[in-house]
């Protein structure tokens, strides 16, 4: 055997020095790379490129003027070439303790690094990711070395949507073997996200884990859906395929998802051991999600006993009229008078849905219906919507 | 109330209006698009660019030299500008059905098509990804309109290895809820791979879906582990964070992978509804994961009654040395001895390590020992992996 043995181990040794340099990526950079002081430098080798800039939100963002008025974007920061091509950002400032995304422009495209595999889909556009750790609250972010729970991607038939759906579900540590009951809090996206959003973007799984472990959350099952009622599962992983990401939406606001909630929770009830009263039940969500939360814990007043919202969107959709969104005030008078453990209301104080919180709230003094609110500064970014959950969590099922 | 809604609404179009050019991607051309003749167009906007090429498996290869040999590298075919600034390529030929990787190559620098939010990691490589179908074996790799599987992400301590690690669990559609017990099948990634490596470019979720839908499978776990001993986790979801994945490979064909992997076959049985016996357990895996299915299924031999090598790296590590890999030939003969359900074994024709998989069948051709063998056309390439699995799965527990 000696002889085939080296060689294949000789034909082995000439793909993968080839591999290494294709499939393998061998890329020529290293970016971003994290210096020992928290700057971060970017790098990108382009020698053909005229201009070479770096976008994403560790730079300060700048005025953009629309025809809607005055918006933030995102700034940009310019890269230089040196003799071998290759191009070259380094932060002028550490940067704070974050998760960050960002993107290059090559004379104008916007491209991914191709020196970082971390990717993360956001609607309908992809960018690089990098952490910044160092803090407790963004610690929370990282995979840490402490006992990790189960993400799984479940399917579920909605009877009253006629159609078989996809959740992401958290089970905690220990879950599979404890034989014990648990709590369920169901987590919701924004309009154009879907079930994958809060285990990307919002670090959902890494924050239950930490939290946990660090004694400071209950053992909890969470439940991410999709709030599109017209879809089954998140862009690429439904039967359209590979299709691009549909951006109208058509059955986000319209009272189709709150209307057909109870089905989640009655698979929930029936397929995990759960505390399957409101007592062992929250419900959460940012900007359309907050709407879904709000909506449907007043819809259902039985239903939570812990219901935040974060950055929410509480706005009808006009054009639509559903049961759902009749008699509001009635219903939130039911749902008070039942007295839920927490109502939660988040918001950063850049954000363009504040005048619609502050006024929702205002409504809730008037009624003397007791919440919480917690305002941070900035807008309707992920960065907001992480924190708040670390807020939320810990408060729940105590 | 009605004030503040409608303010809102307003703020709400105004900035969605904006999102939709940035965050929502709003890409200002379609690609891949697919035609109604499976010919696929490839866009590009890119005003400032002077070349643009495409490159990927749909293309023809072509051959390059290297200090190791003469090797095949994915064609690249030149995209065409037009007034708009926006670079096209058709193909001239419809393509046949498959899952196709590519990306662009624009003034030579390489990379992932803006249009495209769907990407697939292989190894240090990401490229985007489209599916042609149509074809009855192809179509098993789509998500289609049949009951799902679950896929999950679980953790288990590995007291050999002294440390957590993640698997990728498929249990099939009914698992959680029939009470039923289950055959297991384990699936093993080659070097470089990971346990996310068969549910992304391998569709094994899907396939299982699809056969176990027609009738061609038996509803079975599949067990997707990460064979790298040395790391709890595929790249980015470790304590070691968004490093870039390291390519050293310490502990993959070292004997420490198959050492430990009972650890895993018994946190399997003890955390899922399984046939905790010979019968009803099956491992199969491509190139490197062939070599550990082969050395770990005659280590193990009462353990798996189903053994699957797919473009087997048979082939030892010369540098180290493990009781694993000694006495081969003995312990094949008492693996035999006992008379295993099924020895598979898949390689293409074009594959380098076709010589040395020629030679093992030489050995067990001299030694009497039946398996089944299984022989396609070109090379170490996914397209054979998924082909191989379809092929396999079928045969298992019936």
């Amino acid at each position: 055997m000696k002889r085939f043995f080296i060689l294949s181990a000789m034909l082995l040794a000439g793909t993968m020095a080839f591999a290494q340099q294709a499939l393998w990526g061998g890329a020529p950079v290293v970016s971003p790379e994290i210096n020992d002081d928290n700057t971060v430098t970017f790098r990108l080798k382009a020698p053909k490129a005229v201009t070479v800039q770096v976008t994403g939100d560790f730079l300060p963002t700048r005025k953009i003027q629309t025809p809607f008025g005055e918006f933030d974007a995102p700034g940009a920061a310019d890269l230089k070439e040196n003799e071998a091509g290759v191009w070259e950002y380094t932060t002028p400032e550490p940067l704070a303790p974050e998760l960050y995304s960002y993107t290059f422009l090559v004379d104008g495209l916007k491209i991914n690094d191709p020196a970082n595999v971390y990717m993360i889909r956001d609607v309908a556009s992809v960018t690089n990711v990098f952490i910044i750790g160092g803090d407790e609250r963004i610690d929370l972010y990282k995979v840490n070395k402490v006992p990790h729970g189960t993400v799984s991607k479940v399917w579920y038939n909605s009877p009253t949507l006629g159609m078989d759906r996809r959740l992401t579900v958290y089970t905690p540590a220990g879950y599979e073997t404890s034989g014990k009951r648990y709590p369920v809090f169901y987590l919701l996206h924004g309009m154009g996200g879907d079930e994958n959003a809060w285990t990307e973007l919002g670090r959902a799984a890494q924050i239950l884990d930490n939290l946990i472990a660090q004694g400071k959350a209950e053992p909890m099952i969470v439940v991410m859906t999709n709030g599109n009622a017209a879809l089954e599962a998140a862009p690429g992983e439904s039967s359209l395929g590979f299709a691009a990401p549909n951006m109208n939406l058509p059955k986000t606001m319209e009272g189709s998802f709150e209307t057909a909630f109870p089905d989640v929770v009655k698979f929930i009830d029936k397929t995990y051991r759960t505390q399957a009263n409101k007592k062992g039940r929250a419900i959460a969500g940012l900007s359309m999600g907050g709407f879904h939360s709000m909506h449907i814990s007043k819809q259902y007043p039985d239903m939570f006993n812990y219901v935040g919202l974060f950055s929410a969107a509480i706005m009808p959709n006009e054009n639509v009229s559903s049961p759902i969104y009749d008699n509001l005030e009635a219903k939130l008078a039911t749902q008070f008078a039942k007295k839920p453990a927490l109502y939660f209301i988040a918001i950063g104080n850049q954000d363009f849905l504040y005048q619609a919180n502050t006024e929702y709230r205002k409504l809730l003094d008037e009624k003397g219906y007791p919440y919480e609110y917690y305002e941070t500064g900035e807008g309707h970014i992920w960065k907001n919507w992480r924190i708040y959950l670390t807020e939320f969590v810990p408060k729940l099922f105590k």
